[in-house]
C-alpha cells in the first residue's frame, strides 16, 4: 500500500513537551518542513535555542523559522514558573552548530503552503500569532493549508492562566479569533481535555526503567513540568498538551470523541480574556468552525510515547 | 427537640419552577416573610400575577413585593420561548383576589433583614437585582442576612441564554457582581450542575400517576418547560434549577459536594457576559467567597419533590 | 408679579464648590428641600460632616440626607489631593450640634419627588448614584422630576480624572448611563466648559478686599483648589463645576449657547471609562436627550458670584 | 544649496483625497518609492484602480503595491457614502495599461526601509494595518523609518464614523494601538482640526477659474466629496484631511502649533471604538509618543494647493 508522504509545520514556544512533539512526528515519518517559533512559554531567543538544540540531539536539520516575538495587539507573560528557566527545566541550553533560518516564520508559512498547497499541515502548539500573520497576509492560506492541529483553549471553562483561559489561546486571543473565523480546517485539543491523560507515577516509573537515550532525556526535561503539575496544578502527573496534539494530529483515532461544533474567542481586555467559547448548543445558530476533541484513547497515546521512547 | 423557624424571603421570575419552590418551601415548615418579584422569565406584571395565583392555589397569604422591572444598567430579555407566554405554559393566569403589596421589595428586604437579623435567609431563583439595589441602599444586610441560596451561573462553562452564561446572572451581570463581592454568605447551585438531575420519562409518568391535586397541577404547569428542554436543549427530561436550589436551601445535605470558592461575575457587555468565572485553582489568589455545589443527592431531591407531590 | 417657588434637592459630595453651591441657592430664594450625599470627592462621613458645618455656618436647618457610599457597580477613589483632607482645603471640620437625617437620601428623593410632583428640581454636582439607585426604585421619578441638573461631562473631550472623563461621571459611569437613558429633562454643564470660567488673578484679589464674612470664607475654603487648579491643571484661576451649574440652574439666561443633542456614556471599564459621547451630528440618529450647555455668560456669574458673597 | 532628496512610501484607501497627496509630493520633488493600498474608504480592488489610474493621469510609473484588505482583528465598513461609489464620485475608473505590483505592501514596506534605512517617511492616509503588519514582523522598522505622518484621530473628541472616532483610527484601532506604542517618530493630523480648513466657496469658485487640466480634474474628483460635507457634515466646505497632512509632512512649517503629547487608541468593541485618547494634562505621567497638531497655516497650505493645481 503507498502511503503519501504527510507535510508538516510545527509552530513551537519551545519547552519540553514541544520538543517531544517534533520528535513524535518525525518517528512517525512525518515530513517536517519547517519549525517556526513563536511568542510563548520562554524567551523567544531561548525557544529558538532550544529547537535548535533538540535538532542536535536528534540528528536532524530542519529549518528553524523565527517568527513573532509578541502578540498581535496585547501584552502577555511568558511562563518559566511552570516550565523552568531554559524551558526544559531550570537548565539553559544552546545548539553548538545549527542556526536559525534567516527567513521569517511568516514568509516561510506562506511559501511552503504554496510549495504543497492542500497539502500542507500545521500543527500549532503555541499561541496563533505567526499563523494569523501569515493568514493576514495571505488569505489564500485558508485553502492551502490542509489542516490547522492545535493546542488550546479549554472545552469545560477550566483554564491554567486565568481559571477559564489556557495560556496559548489567552497570550495572543486577537490572532486566534483571526484563525477561528478563517475558514481553515481547525481541530482543537482543549487544555481541560488533556488533564484527565496525565503521566502517572508508574508510567512515570515505566519510562525511567525504559533506559533508552529518549527515555532518559523525557526524565531530565519534563522533571520540573512534572512537578509544577502535581504542585500547583493538582494533577495527578504530567501533562501532555502538546505531545497529545501531536499524536492525534499523526493518528487521528487518538481522538475518540469529536464534535465540530461553533467556537468564538473572548478577545476582550476582561476577566474572560482569551475563553474559547463553543456553542454546545447551537444557541447562536452559526455554522460549526472547529473540530473539538471530547475523548482520546489513552492507551493508544501511552503506547506512541513508548514507540517514541523506545526509538533510540 | 426544639427545631428553630427559619426565615425565608424568596425571589422570583415568577414561572413554573418558582412555584413548585414557594410550594416546597411551604411544605417543609419554612416561614416565608415575603415574596419578592423581579424581572426575569416573562413580563414582569405576569411575574406578579402567577405569584399571587400560586398563593390562592395554595391557600396562604403571603405579602408579594414587587420589586425590579429592570437590571441595574444593562438591556435584558424575558424567555417565553421556554416557559410558556404566561410562564406556566401558554396559560396567562390572573389572581382572583390577592394583590401585590404596596411596598417595593428592596424596602420589603431592609425591612425583613432587620426583623430577622443574623436569621433571615434569601433564596434567589432569579436575577440578583433587588438584593443588590437592597444591598446597595443598606450594606449591614451582609451582616443580617444569614445565608443568599442563588439558583445561577455554571460551573463548567456551559450555559442557557449564552453558550457559557446562565440566564439569571446574564440578565443582571452587574448586580450578581455586587452580591458576589458583598461579603454575604452564598451558595451557588449553577445551570449545567442541575441538568443532570432531570426528570425523566419513568419519573414523569410516576408523577402523573400520583393523582393529587399537587401533581396534577405540576403536571400541568411543566408540560411547555419539558418539552422545550427536551427538544430544544438536548436534555433526557425537565430540569428543576430552582427547585433542587429549593431543596438544597431547605436540607443542606441534598447537596454532596460544595466547595468553597472564588468566583466572580464577567460583566462586560462582550461574547461571555454574565459568566460565573470560579478559581479552582485559586491562580487568583483570592478569598472563596462562595459555596459552589458540584454533586446532589438526586434520590433525596426527588424524594422532596415527591413528598411535595404528594401533600394534597 | 407672583414668582412661584422653586423646590430642589441638592444632591453633594461635599467640597467646597458643593457648599458654595448650597448657600447660592439660599441666596436666590430657592427652597432646598433636601440634600443628599453621594460617594465621591472625599470620605463619605466627612462629607455628610461638610454638609451640616456648612448649614450651621449660614444658619439653615435643612435636612441632611445620606445616600450610597460607593457607585453601583465599579470601584472608584477620592480625590483628596484636588480638594484637600478635608475637602475645604486640609482643616477637617465637623458639624457642632446638627444631625444627618436617618432617612436615606433614595427614600428622601422618592418622597420629595411624590411631594413635588412635576415641580422638584435636582441639582447633581455629583456622581449620579442617588438618583439612579432612586429611579432604579420607581421610575416614575422620570416624570416627577421637572429638571436635572448635571455637573458632568465633557463636550471637547478633556476630562480632568483620566484625559477623557470627567471625575462626577467616571466615578459612577453606570448611574450615568441610567440617568442619561431614563427619559428625565437634562441639562449638562461640562467640565471642559467650565474651565474657560475660571475666578482669576483679578477677582480673586477682588473678593478678598470684600471683606465680608462670606468672602473671607470663600477665600478660605478655596484655598486649596485654587492652587491645585493653577499648578496641576494648568488652569489660570480656580474653577467653578458646581458654582457655575448652579447659577445656570437659578438663571438659564447664563448659559448663552445650548444644544439639545443625545448623549450617552461609556461605562466600559476601558481607557475611555466615564467618557460622556455627545453626537454631534446626529451619525446615530438617535432622540437628543440632554440640552448640553457650550457657552456662558460670565460676567453674569460673576455678578451671582459677587452678590452672594456680599450677603453678609 | 543641496536638499537631500526625501524618500516617501504613501499608504493609501485611494479616493479623491489621496489621488491629490500622491500629486503633491510628486508636485514638491518627494521621490515616492511605493504607493501601498490597505482597506479603507471603498472595496479595495476599486483602491488598487484608482491608484493606477491616477498614476496614468500623471504620466509617472509607480510601484502600487497591494496590502492588507482587512483590519488586524476587528470588523469595519467602507464609506461609499462619503466619497462616492468609485471614491472619487460615483464614476467607477479603470487603468488602461498599469498594473499593480505582485509583492505585497507588507514586504515592500520592509524592503524599503532596508533600502532608506533612516529616511524613509511613511504618509499613512488611510488605517494603519500595512504599517502595523510590516512592525510586526520586522519591529527594526521603528528604528528604520524616519517619520510617520498620520492623518487619523480627534483633539477635541470629534469623529465622522461615530461621534467620537475618526473613520482611519477606527477602521483598525488595534493597528493603530500597534503604531501608537511602537517608538516610531509619528506627526498626527486629526480629523476636528482640518474640519477648520475647508475650502470655501470663493476658493471652490477660484479653482473652477483656474483651467488648468489639473484644476478640472480636482473639480471633477471632489464634487461628491464636497457635496456630502456640506450636507451630511455641517461643513462649509470640502475637507482636506490627507491634503493637509501631506502638505504638513512636505513643509513642516504648515503646522503652526504641534505638541508632543502621549496618545493611546481606544480598542475596545465599545461605544468609543478607535478614539484617539490625548494625555493633554500629563495625567497617566507616560512618555509623550505623538506630535499632536494643533493649528495650520491655511493660507500656507491653500498656496500648496493652488501651487499643485497650476502644474499643468
Amino acid at each position: 500500500m503507498l502511503r503519501m508522504t504527510r507535510h508538516f509545520i510545527i509552530d513551537c514556544d519551545t519547552a519540553e513537551d514541544d520538543i517531544m512533539s517534533l520528535f513524535m512526528l518525525l518517528r512517525y515519518g512525518i515530513s517536517v518542513e519547517g519549525i517556526t517559533i513563536v511568542e510563548g512559554n520562554i524567551s523567544f531567543d531561548q525557544e529558538v535555542n532550544n529547537a535548535l538544540w533538540a535538532l542536535e540531539f536528534i540528528g536532524k536539520e530542519i529549518p528553524v523559522y523565527p517568527g513573532s516575538q509578541r502578540p498581535l495587539v496585547k501584552n502577555y507573560r511568558t511562563v518559566e514558573n511552570v516550565h523552568g528557566k531554559g524551558g526544559i527545566g531550570d537548565k539553559v541550553v544552546k545548539p553548538s552548530k545549527l542556526k536559525a533560518s534567516n527567513k521569517h516564520a511568516v514568509d516561510a508559512i506562506i511559501e511552503l503552503a504554496d510549495r504543497y498547497a492542500g497539502e500542507l499541515e500545521f500543527l500549532a502548539i503555541s499561541p496563533l500569532t505567526n499563523l494569523a500573520l501569515a493568514y493576514l497576509k495571505d488569505k489564500s492560506l485558508a485553502d492551502k493549508i490542509k489542516k490547522v492541529w492545535i493546542m488550546g483553549g479549554t472545552i469545560y471553562g477550566r483554564g491554567n492562566i486565568t481559571p477559564v483561559a489556557e495560556y496559548n489561546i489567552w497570550v495572543d486571543p486577537d490572532a486566534a479569533k483571526v484563525i477561528f473565523s478563517s475558514g481553515m480546517d481547525l481541530t482543537m485539543v482543549a487544555w481541560d481535555l488533556i488533564t484527565n491523560y496525565t503521566i502517572n507515577d508508574e508510567e512515570w516509573d515505566k519510562i525511567k526503567s525504559m533506559n533508552t537515550k529518549l527515555s532518559s532525556f523525557y526524565i531530565d526535561i519534563y522533571a520540573h513540568y512534572r512537578n509544577y503539575a502535581m504542585t500547583k496544578q493538582k494533577m495527578k502527573g504530567n501533562p501532555h498538551p502538546d505531545l497529545i496534539t501531536t499524536a492525534i494530529a499523526i493518528d487521528s483515532s487518538v481522538a475518540t470523541k469529536v464534535e465540530k461544533q461553533y467556537v468564538d474567542i473572548e478577545n476582550c481586555e476582561c476577566l474572560t480574556r482569551g475563553m474559547t467559547v463553543i456553542d454546545y448548543l447551537g444557541i447562536w445558530n452559526k455554522e460549526p468552525n472547529v473540530n473539538v476533541v471530547y475523548e482520546i484513547n489513552k492507551e493508544k497515546f501511552i503506547s506512541m510515547l513508548y514507540n517514541l521512547l523506545s526509538w533510540f
